[in-house]
């Protein structure tokens, strides 16, 4: 398959391709024009308190759709199902990673609720479009995302710090990149820092949290943005005894346009 | 006191007044420039799904702010307290109104979870700076509101129709004032019907279901927004076992900024 082949594929076929076990990577560059969302699952318990840490964070965590309690089948999409459409997905035990698996038809349960939430990948194609090119997107790469120190408002049992992504931007074009993602709001929207990653906790880009570390050059700084990985993340500090993730770079594909 | 009182009044100021029993009519007009809000009560065991309902209805639920449980001293206020700080409550059981109280002191119990939402009077000064007069200021009077058979969408145990306010509008200012209000979705942004009030279920306009009626001139079209009362009306309609409103009109004023 080519890039391009990727890019012009249908929402449907995306999905198709998880389901039947094609696609396990990244689905940044497919389904050109087209919402992906960051996913969450947790018990019913649980659910007003991440909705709640949701409406109080909306950078990291824009929502997309929550579904009902039991239900997999999203209204943004035709033929939908978060059990099988992700290319890989992450179950959490006390805040512990204990398995990455391709489908979570068996661990469904009737009280989980699952929360779709806006992805940067929403914006990438409008950077592009604006002149402003992204090497994670140019190598083939998963964009690096990181840990950081900032704090997430709390909510119940929800509490701990963000997740950002990061791309590097020419210094002349900082500014217009800022100018666009703002555009974005119901994707994370404008970056959350620029320039200088020791004073929002990260020590070194070049191991980043999840994703592939990629170069930075001399005219560029790293420009981050709030990530849709902060929920798992948050996740993990807070102990949730039990919830399930997409794996990082691994989206469900919409149905919603990006415009 | 004049209405050019009301209007320089800072919001602690209002919110003392209805604190010590002095002010027990609607706030319109009052803290010009402050943004204020609807107010929902609901007990833990309901606040999942209203909050599914505000995320899933977000014009004529736009969320200000979710207190945490039990909590009574919201974030956007200085020293305020939802128990006491609005002109006044209205109590539900069982989907009916069974009273109408100055205070909620003697309600409070430490599982109520407390929802401010956006509320119209935000955006009417820009439209009265837009050069679009508003009847009902004009006169003095509450905002006129009307149920109608415009379906929400469902969450949970809630489950109703949407409630909404009416603003005459001369026809050649109608354009202007969807454009206007449109600029502000955190308070119901633009209408969600114009002119012909039958086709959302108001048989007459001299009836409001809340509020005061306002005459309507034969060069203008009644112009309907979403409106923050629909929560108490949709409580009502899925027979809600206990719940807390403000009284229509009658809202907490925050110390937010419209603008």
């Amino acid at each position: 398959m080519t890039e391009r082949d990727n890019q012009s594929m249908s929402p449907i076929e995306v999905r198709a391709l998880c389901r039947n076990g094609s696609l396990t990577g990244a689905t940044s560059g497919f389904a050109k024009g087209r919402v992906q969302a960051n996913m969450m699952i947790v018990p019913r318990e649980y659910a007003f308190d991440f909705l709640l840490f949701c409406q109080r964070n909306p950078k990291p965590c824009p929502l997309v759709e929550v579904l009902d309690p039991g239900q997999f089948a999203p209204r943004c999409t035709e033929d939908g199902d978060v059990r099988t459409d992700l290319p890989g997905y992450r179950i959490f035990e006390n805040g512990k990673l204990v398995r990455e698996v391709e489908h979570i038809s068996e661990y469904w349960r009737d009280d989980l609720v699952t929360f779709l939430i806006g992805c940067s990948f929403s914006f990438e194609s409008a950077l592009i479009e604006g002149g402003i090119p992204l090497r994670h997107v140019d190598e083939g790469k998963n964009v690096a995302m990181y840990k950081t120190n900032m704090p997430c408002w709390s909510a119940g049992r929800f509490n701990g710090n963000m997740v950002v992504s990061m791309r590097p931007v020419k210094s002349g074009h900082v500014a217009r990149a800022v100018e666009i993602s703002g555009r974005f709001p119901q994707v994370h929207g404008a970056p959350v820092h620029i320039g200088h990653p020791a004073l929002i906790g990260i020590a070194d880009l070049s191991s980043p949290g999840f994703g592939d570390p990629v170069h930075i050059f001399g005219d560029e700084l790293p420009v981050f943005w709030a990530c849709g990985v902060t929920p798992q993340y948050v996740a993990e500090q807070s102990r949730i005894p039990f919830c399930i993730s997409h794996s990082p770079g691994k989206m469900l594909v919409t149905d919603l346009m990006t415009s």
